[in-house]
Protein backbone atom coordinates (compact mmCIF):
# COMPACT_ATOMS: atom_id res chain seq x y z
CA UNK A 1 0.00 0.00 0.00
CA UNK A 2 1.37 3.14 -1.13
CA UNK A 3 2.05 5.88 1.68
CA UNK A 4 1.57 9.38 1.19
CA UNK A 5 4.17 11.03 3.66
CA UNK A 6 2.70 14.10 3.57
CA UNK A 7 -0.71 13.18 4.80
CA UNK A 8 -0.49 9.62 6.42
CA UNK A 9 0.68 7.92 9.27
CA UNK A 10 1.91 4.43 9.84
CA UNK A 11 2.01 1.79 12.19
CA UNK A 12 3.16 -1.63 11.33
CA UNK A 13 3.71 -4.41 13.83
CA UNK A 14 3.88 -8.31 13.94
CA UNK A 15 1.88 -10.07 16.04
CA UNK A 16 2.06 -13.59 17.76
CA UNK A 17 -1.56 -14.65 16.79
CA UNK A 18 -2.94 -15.68 13.31
CA UNK A 19 -4.42 -13.66 11.08
CA UNK A 20 -8.18 -15.21 11.22
CA UNK A 21 -8.16 -14.23 14.90
CA UNK A 22 -6.66 -10.77 14.55
CA UNK A 23 -9.74 -10.16 12.30
CA UNK A 24 -12.14 -11.19 14.32
CA UNK A 25 -11.20 -8.93 16.89
CA UNK A 26 -11.66 -6.04 14.88
CA UNK A 27 -14.53 -6.80 13.45
CA UNK A 28 -16.94 -8.65 16.13
CA UNK A 29 -18.92 -6.03 18.62
CA UNK A 30 -17.81 -8.38 21.58
CA UNK A 31 -14.12 -8.05 20.90
CA UNK A 32 -13.85 -4.44 20.40
CA UNK A 33 -13.79 -3.00 24.04
CA UNK A 34 -10.86 -5.45 24.83
CA UNK A 35 -8.23 -3.41 23.16
CA UNK A 36 -9.80 -0.43 20.94
CA UNK A 37 -8.76 2.18 22.77
CA UNK A 38 -6.23 2.79 25.14
CA UNK A 39 -6.78 2.21 28.84
CA UNK A 40 -7.35 3.43 31.10
CA UNK A 41 -10.11 5.21 28.91
CA UNK A 42 -13.24 2.85 28.20
CA UNK A 43 -15.28 1.77 24.81
CA UNK A 44 -18.92 1.40 26.37
CA UNK A 45 -20.49 0.47 23.13
CA UNK A 46 -20.01 -0.90 19.45
CA UNK A 47 -22.58 -0.83 16.67
CA UNK A 48 -21.29 -3.10 13.80
CA UNK A 49 -22.82 -3.83 10.21
CA UNK A 50 -19.72 -5.40 8.37
CA UNK A 51 -20.57 -4.17 5.16
CA UNK A 52 -19.78 -1.73 2.56
CA UNK A 53 -21.46 1.10 3.68
CA UNK A 54 -22.67 -0.33 6.87
CA UNK A 55 -22.09 1.63 10.29
CA UNK A 56 -18.84 1.02 13.09
CA UNK A 57 -20.57 3.18 15.61
CA UNK A 58 -18.40 3.41 19.17
CA UNK A 59 -18.90 5.24 22.10
CA UNK A 60 -15.64 5.92 24.30
CA UNK A 61 -15.48 7.19 28.12
CA UNK A 62 -12.48 9.52 27.98
CA UNK A 63 -11.74 11.03 31.45
CA UNK A 64 -15.15 11.51 32.35
CA UNK A 65 -16.95 12.62 29.10
CA UNK A 66 -18.54 10.53 26.78
CA UNK A 67 -17.50 10.49 22.64
CA UNK A 68 -19.66 9.16 20.12
CA UNK A 69 -18.13 8.18 16.80
CA UNK A 70 -20.01 7.43 13.97
CA UNK A 71 -18.51 6.11 11.03
CA UNK A 72 -18.53 3.27 7.84
CA UNK A 73 -16.93 0.48 6.25
CA UNK A 74 -15.20 1.51 2.86
CA UNK A 75 -13.78 -1.43 2.24
CA UNK A 76 -14.39 -4.96 3.59
CA UNK A 77 -11.94 -7.79 2.31
CA UNK A 78 -12.53 -10.84 5.02
CA UNK A 79 -8.94 -11.60 7.11
CA UNK A 80 -6.82 -8.96 4.90
CA UNK A 81 -8.12 -5.63 4.57
CA UNK A 82 -10.43 -3.12 6.67
CA UNK A 83 -10.94 0.18 5.73
CA UNK A 84 -13.40 2.20 7.24
CA UNK A 85 -13.93 6.25 7.80
CA UNK A 86 -15.80 9.02 9.86
CA UNK A 87 -16.53 10.57 6.15
CA UNK A 88 -19.89 8.94 5.97
CA UNK A 89 -22.45 7.64 8.56
CA UNK A 90 -24.41 5.04 6.94
CA UNK A 91 -26.53 5.70 3.76
CA UNK A 92 -23.18 7.68 3.12
CA UNK A 93 -24.07 10.83 4.23
CA UNK A 94 -21.03 13.17 4.64
CA UNK A 95 -19.62 13.91 7.69
CA UNK A 96 -19.47 17.76 7.80
CA UNK A 97 -15.84 17.80 9.26
CA UNK A 98 -14.25 14.44 8.39
CA UNK A 99 -10.81 13.43 10.67
CA UNK A 100 -9.95 10.28 9.01
CA UNK A 101 -9.66 6.78 6.90
CA UNK A 102 -8.18 3.83 8.55
CA UNK A 103 -6.75 1.46 6.47
CA UNK A 104 -6.24 -1.86 8.67
CA UNK A 105 -4.20 -4.77 6.59
CA UNK A 106 -2.92 -8.58 7.40
CA UNK A 107 -1.01 -10.64 5.57
CA UNK A 108 0.46 -14.06 7.34
CA UNK A 109 4.02 -14.32 9.01
CA UNK A 110 6.39 -17.49 8.34
CA UNK A 111 5.79 -18.46 11.50
CA UNK A 112 1.77 -18.40 11.51
CA UNK A 113 2.03 -15.01 12.89
CA UNK A 114 0.27 -11.54 11.28
CA UNK A 115 1.99 -8.60 10.05
CA UNK A 116 -0.34 -5.66 10.89
CA UNK A 117 -0.32 -2.77 9.33
CA UNK A 118 -2.52 0.56 10.43
CA UNK A 119 -2.90 3.42 8.10
CA UNK A 120 -4.50 6.61 9.36
CA UNK A 121 -4.84 9.09 5.90
CA UNK A 122 -5.98 12.46 6.37
CA UNK A 123 -7.60 15.37 3.54
CA UNK A 124 -4.64 17.42 4.82
CA UNK A 125 -0.75 17.74 6.21
CA UNK A 126 -2.65 19.85 9.07
CA UNK A 127 -4.74 17.35 9.75
CA UNK A 128 -1.69 14.57 9.54
CA UNK A 129 0.39 17.06 12.15
CA UNK A 130 -2.60 17.39 14.43
CA UNK A 131 -2.80 13.05 14.54
CA UNK A 132 0.34 12.65 15.27
CA UNK A 133 0.74 15.33 18.20
CA UNK A 134 -2.40 13.96 19.66
CA UNK A 135 0.04 10.66 19.62
CA UNK A 136 -1.13 8.55 17.03
CA UNK A 137 2.03 6.40 17.74
CA UNK A 138 1.70 5.94 21.02
CA UNK A 139 -1.94 5.65 21.00
CA UNK A 140 -2.10 3.00 18.20
CA UNK A 141 1.25 0.92 19.23
CA UNK A 142 -0.73 0.82 22.71
CA UNK A 143 -4.20 -0.47 20.90
CA UNK A 144 -2.17 -2.82 19.09
CA UNK A 145 -0.42 -4.38 21.91
CA UNK A 146 -3.81 -4.67 23.87
CA UNK A 147 -5.21 -6.14 20.92
CA UNK A 148 -2.29 -9.39 20.73
CA UNK A 149 -2.77 -9.37 24.70
CA UNK A 150 -6.50 -10.08 23.97
CA UNK A 151 -6.09 -12.25 20.86
CA UNK A 152 -3.88 -14.53 22.49
CA UNK A 153 -6.58 -15.15 25.17
CA UNK A 154 -8.74 -16.25 22.64
CA UNK A 155 -6.20 -18.61 21.33
CA UNK A 156 -6.36 -21.76 23.63
CA UNK B 1 -33.96 6.21 0.18
CA UNK B 2 -34.34 8.44 2.93
CA UNK B 3 -33.68 12.04 1.77
CA UNK B 4 -32.02 14.78 4.13
CA UNK B 5 -33.88 18.27 2.83
CA UNK B 6 -30.87 20.17 4.48
CA UNK B 7 -28.12 18.90 2.07
CA UNK B 8 -29.45 16.69 -0.01
CA UNK B 9 -30.63 17.42 -4.11
CA UNK B 10 -32.77 15.08 -5.65
CA UNK B 11 -33.94 14.46 -9.23
CA UNK B 12 -36.28 11.63 -10.09
CA UNK B 13 -37.82 10.39 -13.71
CA UNK B 14 -38.96 7.85 -15.69
CA UNK B 15 -37.20 6.41 -18.70
CA UNK B 16 -38.42 4.54 -21.64
CA UNK B 17 -35.63 2.38 -22.13
CA UNK B 18 -34.84 -0.73 -19.54
CA UNK B 19 -32.83 -0.55 -16.66
CA UNK B 20 -29.71 -2.74 -17.83
CA UNK B 21 -29.51 -0.29 -20.70
CA UNK B 22 -29.01 2.27 -17.95
CA UNK B 23 -26.84 0.79 -15.61
CA UNK B 24 -24.65 0.13 -18.67
CA UNK B 25 -24.51 3.54 -19.89
CA UNK B 26 -23.65 4.89 -16.55
CA UNK B 27 -20.94 2.33 -16.48
CA UNK B 28 -18.99 1.74 -19.27
CA UNK B 29 -16.53 4.44 -20.51
CA UNK B 30 -17.71 4.10 -24.26
CA UNK B 31 -20.91 5.60 -23.57
CA UNK B 32 -20.13 7.93 -20.67
CA UNK B 33 -19.21 10.73 -23.30
CA UNK B 34 -22.79 10.49 -25.07
CA UNK B 35 -24.43 11.91 -21.80
CA UNK B 36 -22.77 12.75 -18.86
CA UNK B 37 -22.19 16.62 -19.19
CA UNK B 38 -24.75 18.92 -20.38
CA UNK B 39 -24.31 19.78 -24.33
CA UNK B 40 -22.71 22.01 -25.72
CA UNK B 41 -19.82 20.78 -22.85
CA UNK B 42 -18.01 17.85 -23.54
CA UNK B 43 -16.61 14.62 -22.13
CA UNK B 44 -12.41 14.14 -23.25
CA UNK B 45 -11.63 11.20 -21.36
CA UNK B 46 -12.94 8.66 -18.98
CA UNK B 47 -11.37 6.25 -16.72
CA UNK B 48 -13.35 3.50 -14.58
CA UNK B 49 -12.79 0.78 -12.64
CA UNK B 50 -15.78 -0.34 -11.81
CA UNK B 51 -15.41 -1.77 -8.16
CA UNK B 52 -15.92 -0.36 -5.16
CA UNK B 53 -12.51 1.35 -4.12
CA UNK B 54 -12.16 1.78 -8.39
CA UNK B 55 -11.36 5.09 -10.20
CA UNK B 56 -14.30 7.21 -12.07
CA UNK B 57 -11.88 9.98 -13.37
CA UNK B 58 -13.25 12.44 -15.89
CA UNK B 59 -12.37 15.02 -17.86
CA UNK B 60 -14.90 17.80 -19.33
CA UNK B 61 -13.90 20.79 -21.60
CA UNK B 62 -16.09 23.62 -20.41
CA UNK B 63 -15.94 26.55 -22.39
CA UNK B 64 -12.82 26.18 -23.51
CA UNK B 65 -11.34 24.84 -20.44
CA UNK B 66 -10.28 21.61 -19.08
CA UNK B 67 -11.68 20.27 -15.73
CA UNK B 68 -10.52 16.84 -14.46
CA UNK B 69 -12.72 15.78 -12.09
CA UNK B 70 -10.99 12.11 -10.03
CA UNK B 71 -13.49 10.37 -7.98
CA UNK B 72 -14.00 6.81 -6.61
CA UNK B 73 -16.98 4.31 -6.23
CA UNK B 74 -18.00 3.96 -2.83
CA UNK B 75 -21.04 1.34 -3.53
CA UNK B 76 -21.73 -0.69 -7.35
CA UNK B 77 -25.07 -3.05 -6.98
CA UNK B 78 -25.22 -3.98 -10.85
CA UNK B 79 -28.17 -2.36 -12.44
CA UNK B 80 -29.59 -1.18 -8.86
CA UNK B 81 -27.24 0.79 -7.39
CA UNK B 82 -24.29 3.21 -8.01
CA UNK B 83 -22.48 5.62 -5.50
CA UNK B 84 -20.02 7.27 -6.50
CA UNK B 85 -18.03 10.69 -4.84
CA UNK B 86 -15.42 13.18 -5.09
CA UNK B 87 -14.22 13.21 -1.81
CA UNK B 88 -11.79 9.71 -2.46
CA UNK B 89 -9.27 9.18 -4.75
CA UNK B 90 -8.56 5.85 -5.95
CA UNK B 91 -7.02 3.90 -3.00
CA UNK B 92 -8.70 5.50 -0.26
CA UNK B 93 -6.66 8.73 -0.83
CA UNK B 94 -8.88 11.48 1.10
CA UNK B 95 -9.36 15.27 -0.71
CA UNK B 96 -9.01 18.16 1.05
CA UNK B 97 -12.16 19.79 0.02
CA UNK B 98 -14.78 17.53 -1.61
CA UNK B 99 -17.66 18.68 -3.31
CA UNK B 100 -20.37 15.27 -3.28
CA UNK B 101 -21.70 12.05 -3.03
CA UNK B 102 -23.75 11.00 -5.75
CA UNK B 103 -26.38 8.03 -5.67
CA UNK B 104 -28.21 6.55 -8.82
CA UNK B 105 -31.01 4.44 -8.02
CA UNK B 106 -32.73 2.63 -10.60
CA UNK B 107 -35.73 0.10 -10.54
CA UNK B 108 -38.06 -1.16 -13.06
CA UNK B 109 -41.79 0.22 -14.19
CA UNK B 110 -44.28 -1.72 -15.02
CA UNK B 111 -44.25 -1.23 -18.94
CA UNK B 112 -40.47 -2.14 -19.09
CA UNK B 113 -38.84 1.34 -18.24
CA UNK B 114 -36.71 2.61 -15.59
CA UNK B 115 -37.41 4.05 -12.59
CA UNK B 116 -34.59 6.79 -12.03
CA UNK B 117 -33.52 8.49 -9.01
CA UNK B 118 -30.06 10.94 -8.61
CA UNK B 119 -29.30 12.35 -5.30
CA UNK B 120 -26.24 14.61 -4.60
CA UNK B 121 -25.36 14.47 -0.58
CA UNK B 122 -23.11 17.36 0.39
CA UNK B 123 -21.08 17.87 3.50
CA UNK B 124 -23.37 21.13 4.81
CA UNK B 125 -26.29 23.02 3.42
CA UNK B 126 -24.37 25.59 2.25
CA UNK B 127 -22.43 23.34 0.02
CA UNK B 128 -25.93 22.19 -1.48
CA UNK B 129 -27.06 25.61 -2.01
CA UNK B 130 -23.83 26.32 -3.65
CA UNK B 131 -24.66 22.81 -6.17
CA UNK B 132 -28.69 24.27 -6.65
CA UNK B 133 -27.55 27.56 -7.45
CA UNK B 134 -25.20 26.08 -10.37
CA UNK B 135 -27.76 24.79 -11.87
CA UNK B 136 -28.06 21.53 -10.11
CA UNK B 137 -31.87 20.21 -11.60
CA UNK B 138 -31.65 21.86 -15.05
CA UNK B 139 -27.77 20.46 -15.70
CA UNK B 140 -28.58 16.63 -13.74
CA UNK B 141 -32.25 16.91 -15.70
CA UNK B 142 -30.30 17.90 -18.84
CA UNK B 143 -28.21 14.65 -18.60
CA UNK B 144 -31.05 12.21 -18.05
CA UNK B 145 -32.58 13.52 -20.84
CA UNK B 146 -29.47 13.08 -23.02
CA UNK B 147 -29.27 9.63 -21.69
CA UNK B 148 -32.72 8.63 -22.63
CA UNK B 149 -31.76 9.68 -25.62
CA UNK B 150 -28.68 8.07 -26.07
CA UNK B 151 -30.34 4.93 -24.59
CA UNK B 152 -32.74 4.49 -26.66
CA UNK B 153 -30.71 4.51 -30.09
CA UNK B 154 -28.89 1.19 -27.94
CA UNK B 155 -32.32 -0.48 -28.40
CA UNK B 156 -32.33 -1.71 -31.67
Amino acid sequence: MELDPKTDLRLTRTLAVPRRLVWECWTRPEHIPHFFVPRPHKVTAVDIDLRVGGRFNTRFEVEGNTMDNHGVYLEVVPEEKLVFTDAYTEGWKPAPDPFMTALLLLSDTADGGTSYTAIARHRSPEARQTHEDMGFHDGWGTVVTQLEVYAKGLMT
